[in-house]
Order: structure tokens, then sequence, then C-alpha cells
């Protein structure tokens, strides 16, 4: 029932992810007079697809403590629930961030060794794609939050990105060993020890996730909020920029006309749609956070996130890790200062 | 003698600037085998340059301590001694940014008041132009210091980019008055209160720099640095996907060839050259900072962005704002929680 098109481009979503994945199943959460209609239009979603009516929605603008206590009966809670009792496998939802969260982080718990869950998304570079988190969850994070979130994302990046040794940066504003914070020189000296757990490359700073330099970008949630939200504002700006020079004259026009389809792939790489399903990592079970702008093909990929996410074992992987990263610290032990 | 094209691009950058404004007058500081022949190459400097010849150059790998013992008489440190001693009204340098931040700071000293310098540059935005402190000088800020910040780049913003009364904006993790960290909302409280020194906006997010949602953005220098490098890598990025768009196929090249004249006008908007001069601000004189890459258009915008800075004299505005901040923030009392 949340996002800005719902509840049409999630049921449209559901049509175009079972279409390219057949082992879908779906529990659809959401008020019966929207939703009854919509499911009829998609006639093969009928076989794979059980209907819950919920009276209530979680608001946009409901505060999170409101919503944890109004919203019992509410789709987001329910279909939260659904996992939590173990009757599906992971929960997607365009609806209210805040409210989802924290309904996600009481109720799935934490997989044992994390202390918080990060959101984690990927992002278009020079050399293809890269992983980012904490996009947000987490504004202030000590080198025991950094070294969490390297785990989760180099599992993340292995298995949804499908990077074989993803290389592991942590953001900061130098390469020297002696920039920044100290919760990051900490964090690096924990990471250079994890030998065996991730492939640590070092301190990375902003331009070089553009570049790609490496496929995990780690950083507490206040910077990786600052550099996602950066990213979309100058990729809207440069692409209205883009518009405006070809609509400048009829020969700037003509030019884009003849251009146009070598620009298709341009967009589409940009397109924020196809890298929609940014995630709370680190909890006890999959949740998926759509955008709130997105579009059924958005939407769709949401659910593609989750359902790999289960396939995976994503969970699983990154307990492993956990179990790894004891046995590295045990085997390396910290330099003593001289 | 500074910068990857130095020191040909500095001389040329002088004949360019002095083109411009026929009220500048040069020192130039270097070695003279280097120096006079291109001096020599452009003979309108003659009658408005004064060259000292020095024996030593601070390298870019050099450590600022190794700078600040060994380099006495290197062109970086006499060049800046040329303002302390006042036979310069201010020092331009594309050199080791470490070792010229720390000479600066050292023998130019800060304004009174000012606990910080910070690094100030400006950015094209959907709406025209920005600016942004503090790029990178100081890792960690308390909210005192942002408010400084917010002072310096309100009299940045009002006498260089001649906005009449700049809205400044705090960068965070989203607009509502309890995000983000203590600090932040420290210093909006403070900014809340400085009525008549500062046109408060509240709280912006990352994507609010490329919108020009305001027109000075406040942020300490981790998140300023990251924020910067972060669109300095996308621009660069987009134009690299840009042009392989243009050379995917004949047509596309024809469609470039076309709309040419019209993406010469946006990669003039983009480009990082007419934005370079970042500067400290803060500090007793002023001191600006070319980009190491800087060719001499580029070294020109720098040398009149410090004879700006000098013909508004920025630091007594900054001086009088810090008096009127203290005014109003005795009229404006904090309010008590109740």
């Amino acid at each position: 029932m949340g996002g800005d098109r719902a509840p049409h481009m999630a049921i449209e979503g559901m049509s175009l992810a079972a279409h390219a994945d057949r082992s879908l199943r779906f529990q659809v959460f959401g008020d019966a007079t929207h939703i009854e209609p919509l499911l009829k239009k998609f006639p093969e979603l009928a076989p794979i697809t059980e209907f819950t009516h919920t009276p209530d929605v979680i608001k946009s603008d409901d505060k999170p403590t409101i919503a944890l206590r109004q919203g019992r009966n509410s789709s987001m809670r329910l279909a939260v629930d659904a996992v939590v009792k173990k009757q599906a496998k992971g929960v997607v939802s365009a609806g209210n961030t805040g409210a989802y969260m924290a309904m996600a982080k009481i109720f799935l718990k934490m997989i044992d060794g994390i202390e918080r869950p990060a959101i984690i998304g990927s992002f278009p570079s020079a050399s293809g794609a890269c992983v980012m988190l904490d996009l947000g969850a987490n504004v202030q994070c000590t080198a025991e939050h950094l070294v969490q979130f390297s785990i989760m994302g180099n599992v993340y990046a292995k298995e949804i990105l499908g990077v074989k040794s993803p290389k592991i940066g942590l953001l900061n504003v130098g390469e020297e060993e002696l920039k920044g914070h100290s919760v990051l020189q900490d964090a690096a000296m924990i990471l250079r020890r994890a030998k065996k757990t991730v492939n640590y490359y070092g301190f990375i700073e902003g331009d070089d996730i553009a570049k790609g330099t490496v496929d995990v970008i780690v950083t507490d949630g206040f910077t990786g909020n600052v550099a996602l939200k950066t990213i979309e504002g100058w990729v809207t700006f440069i692409m209205s920029m883009l518009k405006e020079v070809f609509n400048s004259s009829w020969l700037a026009r003509l030019g884009y006309l003849l251009s146009m389809s070598a620009f298709k792939g341009i967009r589409n790489q940009m397109n924020p749609q196809k890298h929609n399903g940014a995630m709370l990592i680190g909890l006890g079970g999959v949740a998926i956070k759509s955008h709130g702008g997105a579009d059924a093909y958005a939407f769709s990929n949401a659910i593609h996130v989750a359902a790999r996410m289960v396939s995976h074992d994503l969970n699983q992987q990154i307990r492993d890790s956990l179990m790894q990263l004891e046995k590295d610290l045990k085997k390396n032990p910290a330099p003593v200062a001289s």
C-alpha cells in the first residue's frame, strides 16, 4: 500500500517479476477494495498469490513510534509478521522508510554478532557496479560496526553482484594510513588482520565511488547518505542540462535524434529504477525497501533482490564470515605499539 | 613552482589575469632558471612584476612538518612571508596543499573569533552557483566551528558570488529538526538565533547541493571533502560515458557534430578549471590554493579570487559579522528547555 504509485506498481511489479522468475510465490497484504480489482487485471498471478485483506495502512508521514503502536493491523506490519512467523521468506515494501525499518529491526531482530543493520545499495561505476553501505541507517558508527558492514558488503557483492573476491574500501578523505577519524584507522587495523575474511583494499576517496576502485564502499550512515543523495542530485542536474542542450537549437535537436539510441544506453545505466532495492542488511530475515517513487519495473527489481537474498542464503554466509573473522583475529594478533 | 604544469601555467595565468584586470601587480617567487625565460615570453608582465629568485622548492610529497622546518628559503614560504610582511596583499599557489595550509595557518594566523580556517569553494548548481565549506581542512568540527563557517560562507557568497541575502543550509541526512548529529542540532539552534547575521535556511540533504536549494552549504571537512570528490568523480564518469555514446556509431558521431556548440556550453559550466581557487577562509591574510592540475586559465581564476578577496576586504566583513553575531545572541537568548 506504500509508495507514490501504489498499489498498482506493486501488483504490476509482481507480474513482471513472476514472468522473469517462475519460482516466485507471493503473499499480498493490503486493502481489498484497491488490491482485488488489480489482481483481476493480472490473472497470471492468481495461482501463485495469496491475498490478505488488511484494514489499516501506515501513512508516509507517520512517525515510526506511532506506526509501531497503532499499526498492528497495517499491511506493512502483517507483511513483516509473515516473515517472522516463517510464512514468507522475505518482505518487500515501498512504504514509509522509518516505520518499515523500525518494524524490521524490532520483529526480525539481528544476526548474532551484527550490532547494527545497515542500508546497502548498488551503484553503477566505471568498472561496472559497486555496493555501498551504510546509506543512512546509522548516523554514528564505531570501528566494529564498520568491520561488520565490510563483512556484510563482502557477502552481498559476492552473491548478488557475482564478484569473486570483492575489494573492500573504507571511505575517507585521503589514502594515507593516518588520514581521517580514529574510528576509520581502528577499522582499517582490524580489516588488515582479517586476511581470510575479506580482501581489504584500504582507504578510498569520494571520486573512487564512480571510478569503481573497489567493489564495496564502507562508510557510516551519515557520510553514505550524503554521498548517495549528492550523486542522485548531480545525475538529475546533468541530465536536465543535457535535455536543455538538445532543445537549444534545431541542429542540436537533430543531433539528439541521430544519437538517441546510443543515449538510451546511458540513461538505462544511470536509471535509478534499475538499482532499486536498497535493503537493511544484518537483520534476522530478508526485508527489502523499494524506493517510494518506484515504478512497476523498479518494484520487480526489488522483488528479485529479495529472492536472491533468500536463494543465496546471505544470512548464513554472513554468520560464516563472522566465524572466519574470529579465527583471523586470533591468528593475526593486533600489532603492539612500540 | 608547484602544480603539474608549473611554472609555465602560473606565468601564463598571470598574463591572462593582468589582461582582464589592469589593477593587478605581481611578486613572483621561484627558480630563476625556469622563471626568467618565461617572464621574457610575456613581456607585458615586466612593468607590473617583481621577481625574487628562491633556491628551494617544496616538493609535492613533502610532509608539512618537513616543509615548515626545511623550507625557509622555498618559493612557497617566501611568497607567504610577503603577505605576512604586508609586501603583498594575497598569495596564490598550486603547490603541495598540506604544506601550504600549514604555512598559511602558522604565519598568517587566524581572524580573531574564528577558531579554524576552512576550505571554501564554489560549485555550479541548478540555480546558478553555490559555495560549500569546509571542503577538507577540519575532519571533526564543533557546533561553534559550523556557525563560524556559516558566517564566512555568508560573506563569501555576498562578496564573491554577489548574492544579496545568501541562504545558509547545514548539510544533514534529513530536513527534520531532530535529524543527524547533536553537533548539527546545536549549530542550527545558534544559527536560528543569529537573525541579523545570517539568513539561515535549515537542514539540507545531499541532493540539495545540485538543486541549488541554498547559496551556502555548511558542513564539516570530512563530509565536505567526500561530497566534493564524489561530485568530481561522477562528473568525470558521466562525461566519459557521453564520449562513448558519441563514438558508438557514425550516426551518433554526426549527432555530436550537430549539437557540439550547445555541448560546449555544458562542458564550460561543468569545467572544474572555471571553479578553481579554493581558499582557506578565516586566515589573517589572503591565501588562495589553486588546483594542482590547474592550467593557465584556471590559475588566472585563482588570481582573480585572491584579488576580489582583497578588494572586497572579506576579512573585515567577517570581523563585522562576528560582532553582529554577538549582538544577535544577546538579543535572542537560547530557549530554556522546559
